[in-house]
């Protein structure tokens, strides 16, 4: 019975027309509904359990409410643990707020602009996007054109929607921490390829406080795995073979810095005894690897929700008044990082 | 190019307003048009690749080309590595098959039914639970009224669609290659409460093995996390201080194991010398532990495929021959197993 319920039935139990269950339905404000007329409606709504055809809905209000969350490379984020607790938490806020979640997830092989078709066949009202490319232009043009979309992860271009960790400062205070235990020779194993804004912006912070120490980070030292612990192992034992004299290793993530804890291991190396590891992320694991990862709080849990509150703000009531949010990153300091061997 | 094809492009190509084009894709009613110019609208939609509104397609056929994923314990699958797999393979399906998917993640504390909510809104077409509860009686429900949809990671009761693997043989491979190997006390983490189909078979499952060989799994060596390693790790904790003879421990999940670890080496255990680890589910980073863990591997990736392919299957060809899929779930012996200490 309840599947079949139409606002026809809604109308008749109520004693109104059609049209007025339709906009209490809707919450239309084209017409003043009578309070004791919208009660009624919805009571009678409530004992008949009707519930609204949603594509109806979305004809007549023109909005979907429905919210798009893009992982920009699903692929490789199939190894992320930060995933599931974003999607938990995009997924709470959206509910709360009465939208739906839909997930894209654009196969990179796949040809066209995987934002214009999601956002031309008029499915949803806005769009999150989990990490995008520095160089995914498809993206750019859509912000461009001004359909509400929040980035996740990067902080965006100046006037853009962007939710994200400042851990910039914390991953400096590592290598500063580290610099001052003695550590003179530094390695990374970035947790993507080349021309990702998040992994180039950490070289280039690593390196700059390397160079107020006088010190470097060669290219050589530079590994570049795909998110995996398998990943994070290969690079980890190019990198060893490459250049053995390194002593603190940083990992573009914690899965990455679990990887390169088995080949430091695979090539008798203590830590942090004779190599100090520092991870990025602070999975829900970290703090029980052995040892336990020293590592940089990112806080998915905070990044979903303020990623989705902004773009239902903007929905909502237009323009918010931050477009860019940013939560600090704390270090995690644990027993994998220490003074280097003698 | 066909992604960035819009109304005005399909408007330019049939000589007419860019309004024009909305009212023929929409069916609008509100002006009449030409049957010559509603063809012309048509033929340059068709040759462009445009998308027309979803919202109209759907009222026009009653399909939402729209799919639903529900995790059951959203909370908990945080914790989950096997969720971004499945996503990633479901999406991957669903895509290829001109679907979008919507994800629904219910908040346990919310009030009435989730399913009924989202079918009778009718915002998708068909629906995949991933790793519903034994005594989730609205889903069975929803199961008895025919709407389509299919359960990843439980057997569920016959006549149900559903997405499994077979671990329960190499759970008791692993169990038998224990007790072969000198072991006669053995312990069990597992990843949930009480209540979880997969939990409590297992749990039987083991028991059933060391009957067989005179051996018992007592209550006090059973304890439950939460997917996460800290509740592992805890959950590890307890069952040492209760039964510190234990020389086998089993986890429900390697994030579990993970945990467990940290745990044994805490209490100065060694793995495998005092105790050996078995885990579930083969994640990414299984074979990266220290030492490598003996698990259980649950192909995720094939899961949600398979799942996907059915729901699609069924929504486009009616019933398929084959409601249950299978597959085996092979037990991987890494370094964390071995004989007990003399």
């Amino acid at each position: 019975m309840a599947g079949k319920v139409t606002s026809h039935d809604v109308a008749r139990r109520a004693g109104v027309s059609r049209a007025t269950v339709s906009f209490v339905m809707n919450r239309s404000n084209a017409v003043t509904i009578g309070e004791e007329t919208r009660r009624r409606v919805l009571a009678a709504a409530e004992e008949l359990g009707y519930r609204p055809n949603s594509a109806a809905r979305m004809l007549k209000s023109g909005a979907t409410r429905t919210i798009g969350l893009i992982i920009a490379d699903a692929g490789i984020s199939r190894f992320d643990g930060l995933i599931p607790i974003l999607f938990w938490s995009i997924g709470r806020s959206a509910r709360a707020a009465g939208y739906d979640l839909l997930l894209e997830s654009p196969d990179p092989a796949e040809k066209g602009n995987p934002y214009t078709a999601l956002v031309e066949s008029r499915r949803i009202d806005g769009l999150l996007v989990q990490g995008p490319r520095s160089n995914d232009t498809a993206l750019f043009e859509l912000i461009e054109s001004d359909f509400p979309t929040v980035i996740i992860g990067t902080a965006g271009h100046p006037g853009q929607y962007a939710v994200n960790i400042a851990g910039r400062s914390s991953l400096q205070e590592a290598v500063s921490r580290l610099i001052g235990l003695g550590h003179r020779r530094f390695g990374y194993v970035a947790f993507s390829g080349p021309g990702y804004v998040a992994t180039e912006r950490r070289i280039h912070a690593i390196r700059e406080t390397l160079a107020g120490a006088g010190l470097e980070l060669p290219d050589t030292a530079i590994r570049h795995g795909d998110f995996s612990a398998e990943s994070g192992y290969l690079a980890g034992l190019a990198l060893l073979d490459a250049m053995p004299d390194r002593t603190a290793i940083l990992a573009g993530n914690d899965t990455i810095a679990l990887g390169l804890l088995s080949a430091l291991s695979e090539r008798g190396l203590s830590v942090p005894e004779d190599v100090s590891v520092v991870g990025f992320d602070d999975l829900p694991f970290a703090g029980f690897l052995k040892p336990p990862l020293s590592t940089i709080r990112v806080d998915a849990d905070w990044q979903g929700q303020a990623a989705a509150d902004l773009l239902l703000g903007r929905l909502g009531h237009g323009d918010p008044a931050e477009r860019r949010l940013v939560r600090p990153a704390p270090l995690i300091w644990r027993a994998s990082a220490g003074p280097p061997p003698k």
